[in-house]
């Protein structure tokens, strides 16, 4: 184990899986923390909660499609619904730099308000702390959400089956490569913005009228690629894609060929990954391409019973590879 | 209003006031986060819950008696535990810098499940980023927590009744004055250490035993005077207390004088503002006194009619004088 945290160790790859096992789990490791979903579920006597908590630290804090602020409503509005939960609440708590503009920290609330009142949800609660100059870059946001769990069988990545199928909501990469060029300034880059967006009303469509959704996930810190292993792993099962099906922006295609990155390593903050029995699939193919968040949504592969905690990729000059997990940080700060 | 966000901002005080007011509210405001206590009540069909965030930038991270990890926990158990609520479940976000040893990052994971593991919650869901160094000092933690509200009447701020009495479960402004020590290396400052402590027992003890709680707070950031100030506001009512009868740790008020410090806009972090009828004082008070975590409790003074949103205080020389809500920074990251 390394002595100290590297950057790759909040990339939601493989480092940061390490670091989790090695230090967080090992202290606060429980049932519920270990279940290794985008929100925990917690049964009590109130019913079934999901609960999801997730830092900003995005630089640029503005970027084309989004900010900090409509971010870290919509990131955890999401998390929250991946459990089959509909995200009533929210807290924010917000780590701001001695000397941040107000006008900046206006408009950061005001994204927070409109992301909020798309999702439905409410900020009940909060907390400021303002660092001294130097002490923290701009400012952080922390928001934790909570919503009542509504799926019969709530989604989770343990419970893909050989012969589900795979789909996406939309296209790979696109918030990623944003934050990317925004923040390195690479004005060659153009016409490519997030995909920043609650995903809670499309869940809750594709959960009335699939039934049975084995998997919800979000492709977020560490990609499509990244996320599948994590599900495969999780389900003890292998899974193949077919690269040649998976949606991508023509400019995020473009873009990443330019800067040599891999769209499937890159963030998105406005899809999700659905795995179903087979005969669910075209229902729920066709729910995502009735809603405005998931025109682009496709069916890229299958689950299969062999190589357990693996990822074929078919890819595009008909050949075969493993697509494995994030290793390294590709692009620290992206949300 | 300022143009930019001043140290100020996180005191506590009036400063903080103001920005949550002209900033937070303004976007966020509704009826669950207007309530101005420390969690906020979420009434469903699961019943009545509570639920709160902190954020926590404390520096140095490590001090007497505790550390940022052991902070984050009872500060946010200590929050949901006010509303009258049994804290459950908390949820934990790490903002981390690139480079922090690994051996701290353990010691402060050590310490919040020591924490958890005495006020009996679970972490049920974490987050871990990764800035790049210079971009946050060290670590930063949000915790965000959840429990069932238990009280038949959940204490408030706005509850306070003249005729009350007023109570504080023991020694002013240690945790303040230890991290300050800390900080500044004013090794002259010795037999003080933080009183960072999970009062979720206390407080139950106390509203099985009084029934009727009218007010519970923890004089955090501002201090006793500040808190006060606050209850005075939101309950419409003047405050009256005795100088000469609030527990003071000797070391802490010979620090301060050293220092020109009041320990009364010192932060505590394992102490609470206790307000019941009159009939009840006694009760409250025996109570928190059988308490590891109360023992120098005392009865420090009332609740007036006179003069609404104004607290006095009868100082030790047989004056009286208005005791202010904290303005302007005493010591920025003190938790």
């Amino acid at each position: 184990m390394e002595e100290t945290v590297n950057l790759d160790a909040g990339s939601g790859g493989r480092a940061s899986a390490r670091l989790i096992e090695n230090v967080f789990l090992k202290y606060f490791g429980n049932e519920i923390s270990r279940s290794g979903n985008d929100a925990a579920k917690l049964s009590g006597q109130e019913g079934s909660l999901a609960f999801s908590v997730d830092s900003y630290t995005v630089s640029p804090i503005f970027f084309p499609g989004g900010s900090i602020g409509s971010l870290a409503v919509t990131g955890t509005v999401n998390d929250v619904a991946m459990l089959g939960a509909e995200p009533e609440y929210l807290s924010a708590a917000f780590i701001i730099e001695e000397g941040f503009p107000l006008a900046d920290l206006e408009k950061i609330a005001r994204d927070m308000a409109d992301a909020c009142d798309e999702a439905g949800v409410k900020i009940a609660t909060g907390d400021t702390k303002v660092t001294p100059k130097g002490a923290c870059d701009k400012i952080f946001i922390s928001t934790s959400g909570i919503g009542k769990i509504y799926a019969h069988r709530p989604p989770s990545g343990s419970a893909a089956k050989p012969g589900d199928v795979v789909l996406v909501s939309g296209t790979m990469g696109d918030h990623g490569l944003t934050v990317m060029a925004a923040r390195e300034d690479a004005s060659f880059i153009t016409d490519v913005k997030s995909d920043c967006a609650p995903l809670n009303g499309l869940i809750k469509e594709i959960i009335r009228t699939c039934g049975d959704v084995h998997v919800l996930r979000d492709p977020t810190r560490g990609g499509l690629a990244t996320t599948l292993n994590e599900i495969s792993g999780q389900s003890g099962v292998g899974i193949e894609i077919d690269e040649t099906v998976i949606p991508l922006n023509p400019a995020v295609a473009d873009g990443c060929s330019c800067l040599g990155l891999d769209p499937l390593y890159l963030a998105n903050e406005g899809k999700l990954i659905c795995i179903v029995p087979a005969d669910r699939a075209a229902d729920a193919l066709r729910v995502m391409r009735a809603s405005k968040y998931g025109q682009e949504a496709a069916i890229i592969g299958k689950v299969i019973e062999r190589d357990p905690g693996k990822v074929w990729l078919k890819t595009a000059i008909g050949g075969k590879r493993y697509l494995d997990m994030l290793e390294g940080a590709q692009l620290p700060r992206i949300c």
